[in-house]
């Protein structure tokens, strides 16, 4: 059967995601009180997962799951799948409209993707930058603003690293030429620290990347293990996108609209 | 005046570091309620900031605990001061207590430092092994494993960047060769994830490491900005490490105790 | 129009309260993840509200919600409906079946009520009683097993008092007489203390009464304020319980089944 | 020995309660960052307790913080210790002056207090009130405020019951007579609720009570058990309070300061 993808997304799903308010909604203004909402999943397909029971493939959770729950539903990846994000992007557009009350701009874009061979899959780097960000956000020990984000951005399905500013280039430098010097007006000529400064912000853009490896799921045949320890080799059906980092760029930018709004009211702002 | 440095750490100034227990132990065994303890600054040079009033240096949280709090005390860098991980080191060596029972061991070592050049510091990256850790730690969505290591990590002073199994060197891997494959006893060929699937650790040793730029105190002349926006150079003084790698090497062992500990209570083992 | 009551719950309500499980259910079992579900609204009448939008009844929280967040739904009282309280019942019921491998059994009953006027309401007092408790579930301090309980208590709407063993009676008792003499086997010939000493449970039952006043909404004319100031007379529709007592008995067991299975769980219990 | 007591406290102790700050101050103000301080226990007598170890007293904690912990540190009540509320005094009067920058005032008094017999203890209950309380402070569902000042005052060592408004006697009202009717500028003619309706405060003054039993070291031969099961009989030693509501009632205003505090930053409040 043909697999038809979607050019931009890279997807073979067909998601029309339509959003059900249950509350906290009252003629098209929030109540204050939970925004509760519900994404059916319209096309779904569980035959496709119904030779997977008990059966755990390479690079998925389906064993992690059994390990910390001792029960699993085999039908699709549960809330290991890349679809539980789909909440994630409808609270970061919500976080989005409070940060632009702040004039705060969150954008991102795509620094690096692997290459695309045949009936494989590949991973990225996503670099993410938050505008307009008022110096004086965030929180010196506990609750680090680059600490949050990192949690916020290594909580994204197939994350394997992220880095700030500078990031890992970082600790090559000389302190020296690291620390950002002043201008006048308390920016920096430089950047190197992407806008932190002992878990607090200064001011500066926030300049981040992260790491995503490539989906695991692969169309070819895949060595699985069933959970009586024997190798299995099944073709995997499901449907997965070739490459993943289009559509994960819009979860990065709703975890840092999502962490980037916590941070505002937990440091005191309001409108 | 000459700077003796302790070759080993790295740093001039003679910490004894007693620790005084307030509470929580009894005949050297811990009651279960809070371990409160003390660790007295014995080695306080206060004069050494006296013309940092008003002062923000480059490079440090000089100029956001301003902006967060409006006042501050210019007396040393307070709780950005790297002399606060003493408590999460202190705290660290009883979560290893803890982790001992379950046969958890952690381990580090510097994968590289900067060059060190005369009269400027250097930074670096720091590995860190769980060995014998069990499969089944940690959640799926909020409060990943990855997630909380990430947090911890970061939330060190001058960490940059983390990642975890390849990190950031898997976003150019195809998903056919990053998906690590089964050995019959679930354990893995290959350790590309380093350990956690779905943000719950699959029983490989878990891998990560972490960036950290160099200190950005450095025995030079150096531009400051005063809270009137006037450029100002100033001769530092304090007493800074010219490479802190090596100790904060110790801190990252004792995060990650911190954080292990924690998974394991919140997936309900016991002892 | 006659008012048809069911003679039990005192409601003239038709609520058949279904549940639907999006989430955390397969085949019958708890997968470890959260188990989300609906209750739809089957018996909605919004058009009893309808002349209440910006007029605020006494009694109820109308106004306050207004002072909170500035703007109200009007229709019903929203969170604060008892109709919310079905959604304690249901985890309530997941608790108890928690519980029950604990072999801990909640019981209430209702130890007084107002009297039935015509055309009025009337309120009352439930006790609850916890068996089977073991010793040493709690905290000292933070977290007190009869702090938890007393929050959870009156966090139910109406309810205006809680007292645990013998409560406000004690306050008359000398300090040798209130305090509970043992038996050989840790138990106590009196239960003075109901069941908890310095906030952790004592292996006695835990007894508490919760008191509750009347409902608000009654069938009579009403002088309900608008948001001009003005006092409006209205005969307030909406369906409400002459005596909501019977019914609450219920939330009083949901809500103590929660609190005693966290409480369990937060002090290290397993099965 | 004669015993010699404080007229106005009730106390045979010597407590000159002196505060050491460690953190968070700075010429008189706060930083902004944790406020630390230690109040030594200038006069420990732990002889008084030297033939305590393995027993357990009627009345207190002992066998229950052994039942919890498996240990336990035999000098004194520990934790139990009303000496524990000195820390929730010291924090409370830091909140009372943020409370006072919005004109909100704290003030107790005791409503009751038991007859005091020779060589006995009495209880008591206190009444608090919380004047110039805005409308609007307080959550619907979660962390309702009289949900939570019923968890701060049940956590008060000793507290045996609590009620707010007209409590227990509301229960006997009907509907018409329990609801509050409005005063044209919002506030009511009566303050039945206390001044809370549906979690969040309406403007009136916040009125509740806190029921406590009397202390359970009384100075009489004890009947104790020890941790085999034996009876014994115990001279107590220590020194405890004849009336101890008179102390009790400035822990009281405290912990409703904290609490006060708390719901006024969660709620958005800022100077």
């Amino acid at each position: 059967m043909a697999r038809r993808h979607d050019i931009v997304s890279g997807t073979p799903r067909q998601e029309p995601d339509e959003v059900e308010f249950i509350s906290g909604l009252y003629e098209g203004k929030t109540l204050g009180t939970p925004l509760a909402f519900l994404i059916h999943n319209e096309d779904v397909r569980s035959d496709d997962y119904v030779n997977l029971a008990g059966v755990y493939r390479p690079g998925h959770a389906d064993y992690t799951y059994d390990a910390r729950y001792n029960i699993r539903d085999p039908r699709g990846g549960g809330r290991a799948s890349a679809r539980e994000t789909a909440a994630r992007v409808a609270g970061g557009a919500v976080a989005k409209m409070l940060l632009r009350e702040w004039d705060i701009i969150i954008t991102s874009h795509i620094v690096e993707t692997g290459e695309r061979i045949a009936n494989d899959t590949c991973g990225g780097i996503i670099e993410c930058c938050i505008s307009n960000m008022p110096a004086g956000i965030g929180n010196p020990v506990f609750g680090k603003l680059n600490a949050m984000l990192a949690a916020a951005m290594m909580g994204i399905p197939s994350a394997t690293g992220f880095e700030i500013g500078t990031g890992f280039e970082s600790s090559k430098m000389s302190g020296s030429l690291w620390r950002d010097q002043w201008n006048s007006d308390f920016s920096t000529k430089t950047n190197h620290c992407g806008g932190i400064q002992g878990g607090i912000s200064n001011g500066m853009p926030i300049v981040f990347r992260t790491a995503f490896h490539a989906a695991s799921s692969v169309p070819q045949e895949t060595h699985c293990i069933d959970n009586n320890g024997n190798i299995k080799t099944v073709m995997l059906g499901g449907r997965h996108d070739i490459c993943h980092i289009p559509r994960t760029a819009v979860i990065v930018e709703a975890m840092a609209a999502l962490t980037i709004a916590d941070a505002m009211l937990l440091s005191g702002k309001t409108l």
